[in-house]
């Protein structure tokens, strides 16, 4: 028996729900799997355009030719190749998945600061619309942990790769003590600070997260292959936009920077050059409603004057932090503003059931939508959507515009 | 000939002006002189008391077993001595005078906020009545350059006596870089960051003053008398609140402190251990609506916690700085707020006449008094003091309370 053709597997995706229980349905994912590849993500253009038709209706129409002249522009010859079955078989052979937006285990909320900024990042003096602060289309994860759960309560720890001995202990300690009180450690896999705090949360035995730019079948770089496999084999994973094979780009990292403060409550800088991409990260994170903690350090050393810069500036919003209890302070008030104090800070998904989680997933963040709209999105019964959207009002999580359901607004910062 | 005893020279005090020539009244310094000794600076109550009937009437009061019964506790037995000549001359001996309010080198604005807190505070909770935020009764200055003009410009450099090799480093090249610069570094002459950064302000060629909580005489600690007269060698000067022999007691550093912060424009603390005097000091400078500058460290050196705390207040005001331009730039930003930016920060008393200036330093600071009082305290014709106070007026310096003249109050904190 042959494999589906692509052709196939999108007509099929028209026609059958887009998830069920709790996984996208098969020719969704291989949808958002060829798109994954064809595009790049940083795109704030191209996301809107396939978050508006969505995903099938999107690879359907570059396939075609029909898409927007901008779209075909930005995916090129690659809207003619088809490598999506053999991307997700890859992807298996080395324990790895796609995630999709319809999976239980995508981190709706978490992502939710990328989706705002997407749709509101409107600035048409925006210096460079191919970096934009856009959701990811899909994430590459290999690991056995649910995504989602593995984030939920997660601190991004980065810093320079010429990093100090100082700066590796601290961002060591740091990954250790955080792992040891059940929080993720997130960052980037790169020398210096990343990999230190990495290797502090394998030391306590904790999961840590390393958000690659590459696929999650290659290691960079090359000398952490052994840290990144000890790290699945740990419980913890390896994240990724682009798909199996992907090549470590220079300019990903700038793109995939906006993934580590999106998963995360808070990003801490450890170590940073002044004007140095950890300060962009931070910066990045500030601008999504997220923490940003900075560890201080000698003044007479270059490798602190970027902490330092963050920490000075007036409105900037950086935190001194010197220990793991400061740090998890810090994020951890974020999560009482969402909830009630408890044990382990829940989210108000919590408590959702499967189909009132699937319909709030497919509420759109600008412009309402009828509920049979949504209950097609979300693969239910349109009656069973209009059973659960008050539930899902009352808790603030959807609003009626008047014409339609969409997102609620997220709350005020704290 | 013999000198005029205490008594005779305080009836003359009594007739003559308070001030010929921008200098005090001899018998006016003498009874200040008395003061020094037989108070302890830091009562709140005792200050008011001698502001309220002056410095001559408080002498004979205290003499006479006249003054109030909590005035009299608190001198004891010190009222029946007299070692003010002996102690005028044994500081002239040593190269050191008594500055007094009543000098033009008294450092007037930068004490107006301790003017301001001694009137103000009154919390009848305070915790510690003898260690209050009060102006000194005189102080007494070794070395040869006017206070006013040598504390103009001036920043105070504090921290730990048990530093680090960093802690050190950093206090001298902030010593050197701020003398370099034309600014003035005041601290406390005790081991550790204190002498640090006089000795960086010394390496410079630059003027440093010393503020001791024990006589100009003596060398606190011993081991630093050569660094202290160097200092006064190289135009710098030892400032005291205590007479010529003051023995340094544990509880004078503390009421010593106030004045660190008090005559400089702001307080840069450059390594602390958590819960310190350092710290303490910081706050005071803060109350005063001094600048507090910290300099962080290693988050791993005990010596740095009390730094990391003082800027993770949140509403601390304590601003981190790196080096001497970061320090310069936080403290001359005060000396715009009270003139055009100019080459030097100009103090709004610069501009005016002898008389004027006596006639301001005259006013009270809350109850209103007449130009004729005014103009027997600063030893002028009230027809002078009449002609001077509409223009102290328009300089916002003082103001008409309906009933008298008192000093206008502290502009807003910037």
């Amino acid at each position: 028996m042959t494999a589906p053709t692509l052709d196939e597997d999108l007509e099929d995706a028209l026609a059958g729900p887009a998830a069920v229980g709790g996984s996208a349905a098969p020719a969704l994912r291989r949808a958002r799997a060829w798109l994954t590849r064809a595009t790049e993500p940083g795109s704030v253009d191209l996301w809107r355009w396939i978050d508006d038709v969505g995903p099938v209706a999107a690879v359907r129409a570059l396939r075609a030719g029909t898409a927007p002249e901008q779209a075909r522009a930005l995916v090129g010859a690659r809207a003619g190749e088809d490598a999506s079955l053999a991307d997700l078989r890859r992807a298996d052979r080395c324990g790895a998945r796609l995630v999709v937006p319809e999976d239980d285990e995508w981190p709706a909320l978490a992502l939710h600061p990328l989706t705002v900024a997407a749709h509101t990042g409107d600035d048409p003096g925006q210096r460079d619309r191919t970096t934009a602060l856009v959701p990811p289309v899909g994430l590459w994860v290999r690991g056995d942990p649910p995504l989602q759960a593995t984030v939920d309560r997660s601190v991004a720890v980065v810093g320079a790769r010429a990093s100090t001995a100082y700066g590796e202990h601290v961002a060591a300690d740091l990954g250790a003590q955080l792992g040891e009180r059940g929080w993720t450690v997130v960052s980037g896999g790169a020398h210096g600070i990343d990999v230190a705090a990495h290797r502090g949360a394998l030391a306590a035995g904790a999961p840590t997260v390393v958000v690659l730019a590459c696929g999650v079948d290659r290691s960079y770089p090359a000398a952490h292959s052994a840290v990144f496999a000890r790290i699945v084999d740990a419980g913890g994973l390896l994240v990724s936009e682009w798909p199996p094979g992907a090549a470590p780009h220079r300019h990903r990292f700038l793109v995939r920077n906006r993934i580590i403060a999106g998963l995360t409550r808070g990003t801490v800088v450890v170590e940073a050059a002044a004007r140095s991409g950890a300060q962009a990260t931070a910066r990045r994170a500030s601008g999504l409603g997220k923490q940003v903690l900075v560890v201080p350090g000698p003044v007479t050393s270059a490798m602190s004057v970027g902490c330092h810069e963050l920490l000075r500036e007036p409105e900037g919003g950086a935190r001194l932090v010197g220990n793991a209890a400061q740090v998890i302070e810090a994020v951890g008030s974020l999560g009482d503003d969402l909830v009630a104090p408890a044990e382990r800070p829940a989210s108000p998904r919590d408590g959702l059931s499967d189909v009132a989680r699937r319909v709030l997933d497919a509420c759109p963040v600008r412009t309402g939508v009828s509920a049979e709209r949504l209950a097609a999105v979300a693969g239910c019964d349109p009656l069973e959507a209009v059973r659960v959207l008050p539930a899902l009002e009352l808790a603030d999580l959807v609003q009626w515009t008047g014409t339609g359901w969409r997102l609620a607004p997220p709350r005020e910062r704290g």
